[in-house]
């Protein structure tokens, strides 16, 4: 038809080739989001295997997905530096991961809330970042960590201050102005008994998710190798991870 | 930490000011989707009433869009041309209006299909695109209603052909041919009956939704005015919708 | 060969439709090149007048500049809203004008310096910038006009001030510090006799120029029509200039 | 003013960082200007030596650019990956660039060509493209360096066919239509007794610019090292450039 034209107006976006590209989503407003919800301080488990579920859901749609990083109301994921899908279209990317991961939360937030559903549509934003080595991606994924790392560390304490030694939040946040990690892992040992590094790496490391090839037994006694993605908590800062996952930086 | 330069990989991707701002979201698959939901053919009801609840929600989250027009698995949302929603970030965009769709669709299923739940997460891609002038954003809704005309006329017949001539739909396909509109109209009419004109307009216009200043009564016995979303299935290529909304084209 | 594939990593740039596209370009470090190329003080006639044939060389190869407008070391060009040359790729307009200015400003030099020669060659950088609505491209314009009646203003005042009243630059400066339009008006004509209205055109409104039709004597006694470029410098802010111009704004 | 609002419709356009980012320029219509300015065929070394100037000229001012390879009317030039030079803004590295270029075209003719002048202002256009790891960076030297590689051995053939056997023009393109390399090395032999691989290196292989350290002598007469630009037409398709010059490789 004469309207046809407009379709012009739409502007290319392909990403740069030969490059990591990140989505990453991110929960809006979830800090109101998660009071309501009475999510639990400072790490519901819920909430998180619920991240971890709807993630799983994007790696299993998206092949090209190599691996994943969630923490708090967050993840992000990496496709390999060579994929094609969407000929690498930006906002095709970002709204189809984002449009995904956003479906899987409310459709599985059943399994992992006991109340039936969640008191309003709950909401992520994506955005499409490139990183063009692998020391750069690699730092994109510790940037996330060590913002995982530091967000945890000072809500664990925080909390167990409020919840644990009856301060105020404002007490809390006042106690806690200043302080070095040192510093809050000293007033959990002493004041709390509690041993951060003990605590759950869940928590003070977030999830990962990459793809291991697992042998699945044949009917004929046999077996084959089958990809299945799996989920971590281990460090992805140092050179023991990538070392074991070499696979992940070279060009498949 | 050192790991935070990679924040400056992100890249700038406002929009150019002064442009009308469309976020166009459309179902992904929904071919397959529409028939592993035993969707009614050619339109199934409830089907476009959840894309309409899905609609009005991001319509009442987003203040500044001051019009909406969807038809099959899509929606266009018009921000008003001086919005500076999310500054006008482009990717914030489409993400946050993608999302916020699907979650509402997902979260609404149950209230549209008997069903509990769908059988997967849906999913919906979404893109921002930019039109500088009144007659290119009138233009763009002319040629997605246009559309949604000409497949809504298509379909009819070809339904018709195949449920109640009995074809099979490579009959029917074939029948149809190279016909015309106007050839489809007799088809519809000397064969089946069928006055294509008197078909309900939701399915032969699509739904616009636009705010409408209604008035409330007061306890006090007086009224208020409240802006309240609406919905339309009136033409949208010819003047006067547009002479009736005439505040929509003026700088608000 | 095997290397081609490098060409894929060139990005599309092309500009939204239906807009004012303006490819400004601005002479780089010309505080340092006008000093040592002895450009009279504040204004030297014959860089304006190169900087104008430079311009007009810019306007007769790009037949869909419909306006130039110029003023100290900067000239911009306004490519009509439809224009399709080099399909609208914004690094091609900004490039190619870029260049030919340059080029046309070396080139012509000599016909207006004395000297045979720049001591070296001379820079200008180049922009691309878009503009949706015709209010949009006046208001660049008059940005651009408005820009050039202060700074000129001001240097006439400043370096009278040093010319012919003694005072060093920094006095100078002093003196001006905080002054409004009307007293730098008022120190012009109380202290040198200067109706700042009375200055010549060119150095208060700057260059402007447009295609005018001209008729050419033919031969048999006839005439015809033909087009050429035309410098004004008349005011381009008040709506004068546009209602004599009113074919610049509309579709052509 | 009230219109400095326009300046917000510029758009950001950094470049990605840790990337190569390449300026390529190239000649406007020089195969019209080569024939007008009676270039030399198949090459003119006036023509290359003055290219091989401008971009001398152009690697003097951006101390970042650490490698130029020049052939025909094109030149490339190589800023290193960190670069912060214009903030790494697109349009500013690519228009001042390709002015510069351009600038020093002019200005320099006439040491090469002993007309005094071109018959108007030569033009190039400029683009910048991107290309993240060293693989990719050598590829897109290798390309332009195959490229010339292919058209001066074609070149070469079809100005000998036709300026020492008497072809004309067509005929000439008709004896190299299907071609192979093998096939014009063995016309030049036994037809001219040109063994191609004894004709001039810049010829063949184009222009390479890097920066040496070269030491200087003093009057106390030690020496110091100082950095200088040469010029090379050596093959930088090969490992053995990059090993003889593997600091352009590796971080700086
Ligand atoms: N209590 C609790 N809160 C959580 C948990 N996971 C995430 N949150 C909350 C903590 C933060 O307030 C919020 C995430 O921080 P953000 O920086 O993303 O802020 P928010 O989503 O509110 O705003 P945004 O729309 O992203 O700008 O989510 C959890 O497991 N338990
Ligand atoms: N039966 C039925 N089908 C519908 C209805 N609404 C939409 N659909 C189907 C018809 C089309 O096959 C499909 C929409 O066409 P699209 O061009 O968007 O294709 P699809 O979503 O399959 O692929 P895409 O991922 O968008 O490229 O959805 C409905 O009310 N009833
Ligand atoms: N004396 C004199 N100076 C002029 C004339 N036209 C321009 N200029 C000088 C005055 C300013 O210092 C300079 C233009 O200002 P700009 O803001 O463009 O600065 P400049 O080119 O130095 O730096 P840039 O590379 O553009 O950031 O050129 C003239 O006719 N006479
Ligand atoms: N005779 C002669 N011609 C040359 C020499 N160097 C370059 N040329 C000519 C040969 C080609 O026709 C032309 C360069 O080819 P291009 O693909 O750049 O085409 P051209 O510049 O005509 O068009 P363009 O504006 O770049 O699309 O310049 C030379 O040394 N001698
Ligand atoms: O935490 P991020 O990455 O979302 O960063 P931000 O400070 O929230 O900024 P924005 O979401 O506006 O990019
Ligand atoms: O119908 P659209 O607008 O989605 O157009 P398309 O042909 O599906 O193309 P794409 O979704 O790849 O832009
Ligand atoms: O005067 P302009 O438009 O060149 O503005 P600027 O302040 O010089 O900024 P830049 O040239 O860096 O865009
Ligand atoms: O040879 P190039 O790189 O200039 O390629 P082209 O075929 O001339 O294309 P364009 O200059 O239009 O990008
Ligand atoms: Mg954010
Ligand atoms: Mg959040
Ligand atoms: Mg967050
Ligand atoms: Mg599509
Ligand atoms: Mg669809
Ligand atoms: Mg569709
Ligand atoms: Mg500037
Ligand atoms: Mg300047
Ligand atoms: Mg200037
Ligand atoms: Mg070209
Ligand atoms: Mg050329
Ligand atoms: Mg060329």
């Amino acid at each position: 038809s004469k309207f046809e034209y407009v379709r012009l107006f739409e502007t290319e976006d392909r990403c740069l080739p030969n490059s990591w590209i990140v989505v990453r989503v991110d929960g809006k407003g979830f800090h109101k989001f998660s009071t309501e919800h009475d999510y639990e301080k400072p790490n519901d488990l819920r909430a998180l295997s619920l991240m971890n579920n709807a993630a799983m859901s994007v790696m299993e749609e998206f092949k090209d997905i190599c691996l994943a990083y969630g923490q708090s109301d967050e993840y992000s994921f990496v496709f390999r530096k060579e994929t094609q899908v969407y000929s690498r279209r930006s906002a095709k990317l970002s709204t189809n991961v984002c449009s995904l991961f956003t479906s899987a939360f409310v459709y599985y937030w059943s399994e992992h809330f006991p109340t039936s559903k969640p008191l309003y549509p709950p909401v992520f934003d994506g955005r499409t970042v490139l990183y063009p080595s692998n020391q750069n991606i690699r730092d994109y994924l510790s940037w996330r960590q060590a913002d995982c790392h530091i967000n945890n560390l000072y809500n664990t304490t925080f909390w167990a201050l409020i919840l644990k030694a009856g301060l105020t939040p404002v007490e809390a946040e006042q106690k806690l102005k200043g302080t070095l990690s040192g510093d809050k892992n000293e007033i959990l040992f002493s004041q709390f008994s509690i041993n951060y590094n003990k605590e759950p790496e869940m928590l003070r490391k977030g999830t990962i998710l990459v793809r291991r090839k697992v042998p699945i037994a044949l009917p004929d006694g046999g077996t084959r190798e089958k990809s299945q993605i799996v989920q971590q908590h281990t460090d992805i800062i140092g050179d023991e991870f990538w070392n074991e996952n070499n696979h992940l930086l070279t060009i498949s």
